[in-house]
């Protein structure tokens, strides 16, 4: 048995508010194109027909909550997500035996409240966080209350995924990224940043049982 | 015996340059403060006592010829550079087997000639180039009769040296990087982005011969 323990989905309604709030045209692009990330039915029937050995943990795809929405309305397209991917847990255990919570990191105290619900109602096996909660750094105090009650409270696993965006440059005379630059360099590099801020700051000394998840098998969309 | 293929060295002459002419006081400050970098005497002594079985091929320290100068000064500031090299190579033949030349790549006609005398009368076994020339990338048009002229006339490997300025933060709300990862994940992302930018824009088809060598073990100052 395979267990890939970070595999992404957008459940369908998350992708509807996706398309109605999003200012980011594409980003809505990308995601609406990997059908895969949203027919969750035509997921399930691919991964029996060709991957009968293959079980996903779920989280969700970007862009975040807090990236989507204001500090106002992130709570809500937290739960939305969360209620989504814990849906499909419950109707495909054999496919996917867990998912992991998404909080909206732009309100620290809702983010409290939805990791406390999402682990102790909906049965989340972890909390995600980006590389960066928009644009600041993950040793910023502000979120340390986050980390501190995943890893001493829920003793769960962070599972922290890239963000980059596709517009930015990788030269300051252009425009935009080339070939991809900006996700198949750009995010495993982000993820380095962000590590490296968890480490130097000492956030592994003050909270020891903290653990990380850190991944990104980038596909380039031609 | 080793050989360090990309090892640094700062004539004096062009510390002195740097000195007067940079707006950077960063790499000023740190290029004074590696004694080795241009107190080439004290380095020879500290090879000769303590690394006998080591060889160095020079190549010149940040900042490139470009970004010292302005087109009319850059190609003064390159001669500088490489005949101050050519010296070491000529005094301590044994400690520095070869240089490689440092051209003015904000300057493109002045470049070439330079690559042809640091090479032809100098002795000069390659060029080095940075990841961008000013923030430009290197599979810009403007740049490809130096990486022609290398490979197709005069046979000679291109070394790519990362650029990544100390300034540039890691996250936007910050004024700089923080735990010198600018440079010890920073440069490498460089030479990434610089190599996937060669490889992707067809360089390699157009220049079959073409040769680079890309480094970096960075060391952070504390």
């Amino acid at each position: 048995m395979k267990i890939d323990i970070f595999n992404h989905v957008m459940p369908m309604r998350y992708l509807e508010m996706l398309k109605q709030h999003s200012k980011d045209a594409g980003i809505v692009k990308r995601m609406t194109n990997l059908r895969m990330l949203w027919d969750i039915e035509a997921r399930v029937a691919m991964l029996r027909e060709k991957f009968q050995d293959v079980r996903q943990v779920l989280t969700l795809g970007l862009p975040p909550p807090e990236l989507l929405g204001g500090p106002d309305f992130s709570p809500e397209l937290a739960r939305i997500a969360n209620d989504g991917m814990a849906e499909m847990c419950r109707k495909w255990p054999q496919e996917f035996p867990a998912f992991v919570a998404s909080l909206p990191m732009n309100n620290i105290s809702a983010a409290l409240e939805e990791m406390d619900r999402a682990i102790g109602k909906l049965g989340a096996r972890g909390i995600q966080i980006c590389t960066s909660v928009a644009g600041r750094p993950l040793d910023d105090a502000e979120f340390l209350p986050v980390f501190e009650r995943a890893t001493n409270h829920h003793d769960v696993a962070i599972w922290m995924h890239p963000v980059r965006l596709a517009s930015r440059a990788d030269y300051p005379n252009e425009p935009k990224s080339k070939y991809g630059i900006w996700q198949v360099l750009g995010c495993p590099f982000k993820t380095r940043v962000g590590m490296a801020r968890i480490v130097f700051s000492g956030m592994f000394v003050t909270l020891p049982k903290l653990r990380i998840i850190t991944h990104h098998c980038a596909r380039v969309n031609a």
